[in-house]
């Protein structure tokens, strides 16, 4: 390596001042594009320039990307070695170990941790890597090596599926990188329950992370109460409920793997006597047991993005308001509703807005009791917190 | 009582949609003020109207505030005796229980629990009453008898101080109403800690159960950590720090009496000789700790309300940015800042950008891991949610 970088430089109306103050995105059409800009191969690093050619950070570059570079260091000299991956990670890592007991958290959450594009979640000895981006795609090798020196885990899984790669121009693939490729599902602690994670075949890591508070505060409402999870995924709320003394759950997912998964983490968590599953699609289900008379203490819906885009975002504030009508009827007076959303489109007022106007259509005032988002693990740049993607609000209707 | 209630007009151009949806008040211009109108005696009820003579609500009225009436009832014939108000300390009473395990929280948290203009905190046995509009004044003594009923509690104390009291033209005075006055601080246990809290002459109404969540959230980063708790009140974030393991905290406020409460509290949570108080101006403290050379794990500041209206919207804005820039160098590296903002008019993306220039204007760069709110025995109307006053943001810097 070297510290003789390319530069590339912004056009004269660009906002190199956001750059400056810690934001960590430039786009195609903020920067001069000649043809040696375009050359540069992707992944590699070059100093970024305002358009009076003062140097502003060290960037990696990506002409493919609608992201054209990403800032990944401010010292311009830097070098992207093994050892620089080791202090992002070591710092990364003291986070961790300062908000959690066990090592079952997301360890890098991308350019807040300093790692532009890069996911690492880690599971006790294991650790799944979303490289999605160019710079770390090239440079998986050290990063995974830095991985294991700095935490210590045997195994690291590369997990290249999901829509930012392909942004990227990147392969879809998941491979074992070091170590041997668990044998079975994993066993994750998280608020007094057990959950399975399929770290090579299930959704994005194979958990998910970020409701852990939001888990949590669910919990505490759990107490003798009859509880509906829908789109439960491997048991999110209903195991963590359970825990939390819940008289039963029932977990309700389009995904027959997700759902297997759940009834191992209700065994492994010594509550699967108070735990069922039903496989279907939600709005049918929902629809259904309102026709068969049940009522919930607690109904928390937890759907995929509705609104993954901007261009969504507007039938995907229907599915929400549509998710919120379905489930109030099914929440006993004085009861609760939990209503989620993992759509950066949809910003907190416009989802809160559909989910109130749901509970309206129902016929039901609401009391908003809470609004949580991702946990402290998924840290937010300041100046990109506008895209903090999960909300979670729970009503009292 | 009688059902037989006169009745007041929207203008047609008033938005009677938003009431029906769930919004609660109705302000003096979008109301036909006649004559009969205005001769309502404060605190009585009426029918509201939209403009086509549709009844709409059941309300109060008080034609000498701004907010002339407030919707009390959906039901246009109820009746509001002590039996009304028992149903809705019931229903209120509810969630508190199935929150906490010990009767400490706030009872009662005005529209959002059906008793607008009324906050109700309750300390074991012994209940603090804000009944900060009219109608709840010339009905205190039957709120007060529910109360009783309801809840068990054998000391009803009425606290008449605040600001909200003037705009409803009601006088100040802090009274017992019901038993007798404690004979000294109250413990309030919270967060593993305990608190002292005067219920006779703190502020508000003697301790602040706003922050729940958001301390224990800090309690999370306390392990080992050296805290400094700037506008610390009764000892809010540092007590519940001690508690969660922190090396020492030290508690920095205005006012002498606070700090007393807060070494007494110490002394009753068993940690007095990790804790230590400093008296003075926080912006001075901030400064002096700096040339002192002091750095803490984690520095919290929790001020008042430095933009209570939109008028104070800039100054305040400034002033959160400036307590951000000054605490800043006070945290080691990869420490953390929380930043605390009890202003109605700063909003939380207005609140965090000063936080983060703040930040920025001290040379640091801030990741941002944890964003709060008031606890959710303060639940919020959906449909007045944006006015959700209480912020924490945690940075780690």
């Amino acid at each position: 390596m070297t510290t003789d970088y390319p530069t590339i430089r912004m056009k004269p109306k660009a906002e190199a001042r956001a750059i400056r103050h810690g934001f960590p995105w430039v786009y195609d059409n903020e920067l001069v594009t000649d043809r040696r800009t375009r050359g540069i191969e992707a992944g590699a690093l070059a100093i970024l320039e305002d358009a009076e050619r003062r140097p502003i950070a060290l960037v990696t570059v990506n002409a493919g990307s609608r992201i054209m570079a990403r800032v990944i260091d401010r010292q311009l000299d830097a070098v992207v070695d093994q050892s620089w991956f080791e202090a992002r990670l070591t710092h990364a890592l003291a986070h961790r170990e300062r908000l959690f007991d066990q090592p079952y958290y997301r360890l890098v959450h991308a350019e807040a941790d300093g790692l532009p594009g890069v996911v690492i979640d880690r599971f006790g000895d294991v650790a799944v890597v979303q490289p999605n981006a160019a710079w770390a795609e090239v440079r998986f090798d050290i990063l995974a090596a830095a991985l294991v020196k700095v935490t210590g885990v045997s195994t690291v899984i590369k997990n290249g599926t999901g829509r930012a790669r392909s942004l990227e121009g990147l392969d879809e693939e998941t491979v074992v990188a070091i170590g041997a490729a668990p044998k079975a599902a994993l066993q994750v602690p998280m608020n007094g329950a057990v959950y399975m994670a399929d770290v090579m075949g299930g959704q994005k890591t194979g958990i998910f992370y970020d409701q852990r508070p939001n888990h949590a505060f669910a919990k505490g409402l759990a107490k003798d109460a009859k509880v509906l999870d829908v789109f439960s995924h491997v048991g999110g709320f209903g195991l963590a409920m359970l825990a939390g003394g819940a008289a039963s759950a029932l977990s309700v997912d389009g995904s027959a793997a997700a759902l297997e998964l759940a009834e191992a983490g209700a065994a492994a968590s010594g509550c699967a006597d108070r735990f069922a599953t039903r496989k279907g699609d939600a709005f049918d289900v929902l629809e259904a047991l309102r026709e068969e008379g049940e009522m919930f203490d607690v109904v928390i819906c937890d759907p995929p993005a509705f609104a993954p885009s901007k261009q969504a975002l507007e039938a995907g504030l229907r599915a929400y308001e549509r998710i919120a009508r379905l489930a109030t009827p099914l929440v006993k007076e004085g009861g609760y509703l939990g209503l989620c959303s993992c759509s950066h489109a949809a910003d907190l007022t416009r989802f809160r807005g559909a989910c109130t106007r749901g509970i309206g259509r129902a016929g039901r005032y609401g009391q908003l009791v809470y609004t949580g988002y991702a946990g402290a693990d998924h840290p937010l740049l300041p100046q990109l917190a506008e895209s903090g993607y999960l909300k979670a609000l729970f009503y009292r209707v």
